[in-house]
């Protein structure tokens, strides 16, 4: 028999008609002569209706169903008495009374209930994907991922872009995360690599007069994973030519209208705010702001320079900063006891305190407050624009720590206080990134977005002889939703000449630049075009479109946070003829224990 | 300046405007004081024109100009006289008075010219490939596979497929061809597996309740290369639940239907045939038969079985064949000479010789005429379908030789005879193919799909103890376009109890079959719906649809015939540290030789 409808669709419109429906029993109440069946496909619930009435044979086929086993039945479908209706069910106005059912297939109980907000642990739901896929919220997650990527596709079509495939086999470069290798057989002893990004190869199809690229790219990274990361990540890649950064965000805005339209049918409105990275460092003390809400930064440095308490004079004396945020009714809020804990909080930011004092209608309360006399009480309610009942939380340090600080304290206090509207998405550009960044671990100097970012027009000087590159700010900028790095991108360089001071500013040598970009830097020679693009984690925005905690619940079969798949149980041991073929030999073997993945 | 538009589409409908266009310079033609520039972009070439008349800093910088300068110019659309107008050009009725004009980026000499029907080696390509990829025919062969897949989201998604992404770090499994292997960092000696293809993961989609899956996939081989092949290939790739094979086959038609329309705007008539593996083999001595011209084998066996011709008596005898094919017009045409060519050429299928005869008004003529009795004439003549002026070329030997010599000898005999309708595109569905196929390099019995492959209802008992499985046919189904696999597909297996038959047909103990592919079978247990899916090489169909001789020019990257990549030198030598960080250690090193490459 052929389908007629998704179970999950049948609602009043089919009352009276007789329907097909396949797929799993969810659930089953036995009444002896009256058998009930919620009947589950891709697309929900229906109840069935099994009665010697309507079919004896098939109310026999209804005694034998137990949970998750396969059935198509065929049956009318009828309007359910006004008791009966279940306002919880999206077909709870209906049922259908079964002529015929056939059982397609069996089923042993599963490990776990198909519900949501499911009880089982994260390592037995991957052994078992495929049911814990079955459960409407994780679906649900695979379809808005689909439905952003069909939002892609039609939208970047329709502007002119080609979807362009780059290679999954690649050369190895040092450069960035550590690479997945891949070993060759024919060449022994190389080793491909797995792409962490296509960046290479788009601005080659801009050399290439492709002129407008994209592709839903996957990317490998062979780095220790944390919750929003997984080895293997996809991107929305694109990459024009000719375009300026901001004709570049023009087009990024319309992608993203068009997904939150076909996701989650929501208008954004545009153009969305675009912030310089200072700026933003400077009123959230950090890049990826959560503008949800605002308890933004106040900068006191020169308010307090002069002040007695010494914590702050002596802070701006050091070279540092004094910010502060005011926190709305905190002065109620937030007993000592709180506001103790929030200073243990922000020790892990290099914080050696919280500094606070409360507005009240007489001025400042609280134990720094005797160190505000009139006026500065008044320039600091000034610079702050606190209001009386108001909480104010200093940070008094390294410019850094200040930052650090004072953002995730925004952050924390926004979510105690529940500030946070969860149904807004609030997208935002950052952009003017400074060209490098200092690497605290590996104390050098990298490139903050990648060594092929176009520094600003008037910047471009800095990385000349004798000049300090570090001072330059690129063409760049990064898309933020709702306080995280969405995606980002930049104007390219675009000649060998800038290019090659990059790359000399980055601690090339010409020789290992040669070695290493040698094909660019050639191809910059050959007429290559002014080009640009971005790239958006399709993973994160998945993620946070579907309202779900962790990316692993947007990609379908994911790796844990050892980067292993308990269902397939990968990596696993290979042969040694495998092995011979590679010309490798295996130096030292963990213990092919399931229970370690 | 803003681009009004591309160059290549400038045409009669903005004569009379003013226009901004930026790309290459194709060609430069200098006469004095007026200079014409062929400017190229992505979709093609317009003349402009500098002359001091119009701007005289234009001029001079039209005088720097050279090949594949990369320029932006602004001017005013005008129309050709008619004495000038180019019609080998698509904007060849109009020309662009240039007022401004700038340099974008300069350019060095191209090793080869930026045309089509280039002279250069495929290494010289592909080293500079970004130069490669400016060819207009190369262009086009992007824009076809664009095409195609723009057609396949737009389709499925509206056949409410859903875009599921499968893992490409995946477990190693030895059925099938050879795995590209990835070390894992975290487990010392355990290996990743780039897939083969999503089989196993797209059947689990189907336990999951997907119910209808697609995926444009990447999959990895690594095996020795052959012309129509590439270390990493795409597929279009899909999956449904509760459908029959028939039913596939239509949403499949659907697809490749939309993909002729949107990609070269062809209606192609629906359905297509399906004929038997078993009629196939039969008409065409091939499963992936040319249908664009007849020419078909038939069978004499019967008719020759008592001839004196002891070649075809003989070949009977031993339980051989003895077929023919009726070339018309074949008796002028071919000479004995170009008949001992064929002969020749049908040597390298095992066939011992080309018995031939001709047909004249009088019978048969030819050195083994002799041997045909008016009956025998006649009985042939009526089996062949033959008429006066025809060539029939006969095949006696074993069932495999006949089958090769007579279908390679009809392709070969239609090209040389002009019958192929280069324009057509003559879709075919092979289907029921046999269970299994016969390794003759290894000796043994392998699944002719895959060991997921559900078999005939009719013939499911031949897998029972005792019977002999290899009678099997399948519920299988090659997609054949021009005499090539475009892809093919089948029922699955949906119960555990029957895919452990078939594991155990292909001689897997019970725990080789564990070890493998327990995770199927365990997912088999819970509610297993009936599925089955198909998937088309994406290369190959755009090479067809493209009209290109080698998928690598519907690849923008793609990799020689050593699998290597020369633009970027892939694969490389890695750094010890690389190799320590995998425990791994290199047995061997080839030369680090590019030119080996």
């Amino acid at each position: 028999m052929k389908r007629t409808t998704y179970a999950g669709l049948v609602d009043d419109q089919f009352v009276g008609q007789n329907v097909s429906l396949k797929g799993w029993v969810q659930k089953r109440r036995d009444l002896g002569q009256l058998i009930f069946i919620d009947l589950r496909d891709r697309e929900g619930l229906v109840q069935l209706v099994f009665s010697k009435e309507f079919s004896e044979d098939a109310l026999k086929i209804a005694d034998q169903l137990r949970n998750e086993f396969v059935i198509e039945i065929t049956g009318d479908v009828k309007k359910r008495q006004d008791k009966d209706i279940n306002p919880n069910m999206k077909t709870g106005t209906v049922e259908v009374e079964v002529h015929e059912a056939r059982i397609l297939n069996t089923a042993k109980t599963p490990p776990f209930d198909i519900e949501d907000n499911v009880n089982a642990s994260d390592e037995l739901r991957m052994k078992y994907r495929y049911l814990d896929l079955r459960r409407p919220e994780m679906l649900r997650g695979l379809k808005v991922r689909n439905r952003i990527t069909q939002a892609v596709h039609s939208y970047l079509d329709e502007n002119g872009f080609l979807d362009v495939e780059t290679p999954n086999l690649t050369k190895s470069t040092p450069e960035g995360a550590r690479d997945y290798l891949v070993p060759s057989r024919v060449y022994p002893g190389h080793f491909y690599a797995l792409p962490q990004s296509p960046q290479l190869f788009k601005q080659l199809l801009m050399g290439a007069g492709i002129d407008r690229y994209y592709q839903i790219a996957r990317c490998f990274r062979d780095e220790d994973l944390r919750g929003d990361r997984q080895p293997e990540f996809t991107q929305i890649d694109l990459e024009t030519s000719f375009l300026s950064a901001e004709e570049i965000q023009d087009i990024t805005e319309g992608l993203i209208a068009r997904v939150m339209k076909d996701t989650l049918d929501i208008d954004v409105k545009l153009p969305f705010d675009r912030i310089s990275w200072n700026e933003s460092m400077s009123r959230f003390g950090t890049d990826q702001p959560d503008v949800r809400f605002s308890m933004e930064l106040k900068d006191l440095t020169e308010t307090v320079r002069d002040s007695e308490f010494k914590v702050f004079s002596g802070a701006v004396e050091r070279g540092g900063q004094v910010k502060a945020i005011a926190v709305p009714g905190g002065a109620d809020a937030f007993s000592r006891k709180d506001i103790d804990k929030l200073g243990k909080y922000v020790e892990r930011f290099g914080a050696k305190g919280l500094a606070w004092v409360k507005v009240t209608d007489d001025g400042f309360s609280g134990p720094i407050a005797k160190f505000f006399d009139v006026n500065r009480t008044k320039a600091v309610i000034a610079a702050t624009n606190a209001n009386v009942g108001d909480l104010l939380l200093f940070a008094a340090d390294r410019k850094k720590i200040v930052a650090d600080t004072l953002s995730y304290l925004r952050v924390e206090l926004a979510k105690q206080l529940n500030l946070i509207d969860e149904d807004k998405f609030a997208f935002l550009w950052v952009v003017d990134w400074p060209l490098f960044d200092y690497d605290e671990g590996d104390q050098k100097w990298v490139a903050a977005h990648h060594p092929f970012t176009m520094p600003n027009e008037e910047d471009v000087h800095y990385l000349d002889e004798g000049e300090d590159p570090h001072k330059a700010h690129a063409q760049s900028y990064d898309i933020i939703l709702n306080g995280l790095e969405l995606g980002g991108g930049s104007i390219r360089i675009h000649t060998r000449e800038l290019q090659e001071k990059m790359l000399k500013a980055l601690d090339f040598t010409p020789e290992s630049a040669k070695e290493q970009f040698g094909f660019l830097l050639d191809a910059l020679d050959f007429g290559f075009p002014p080009h640009g693009g971005l790239a958006i984690g399709l993973d994160r925005f998945a993620r946070l479109l579907a309202k779900r905690d962790n990316i692993r619940d947007v990609i379908a079969f994911p790796k844990n946070s050892k980067a292993a798949e308990p269902m397939t149980d990968a990596p696993s041991i290979v042969s040694d003829q495998q092995l011979d073929e590679l010309s490798l030999k295996v130096t030292k073997t963990s213990f092919n224990d399931e229970d370690n993945k």
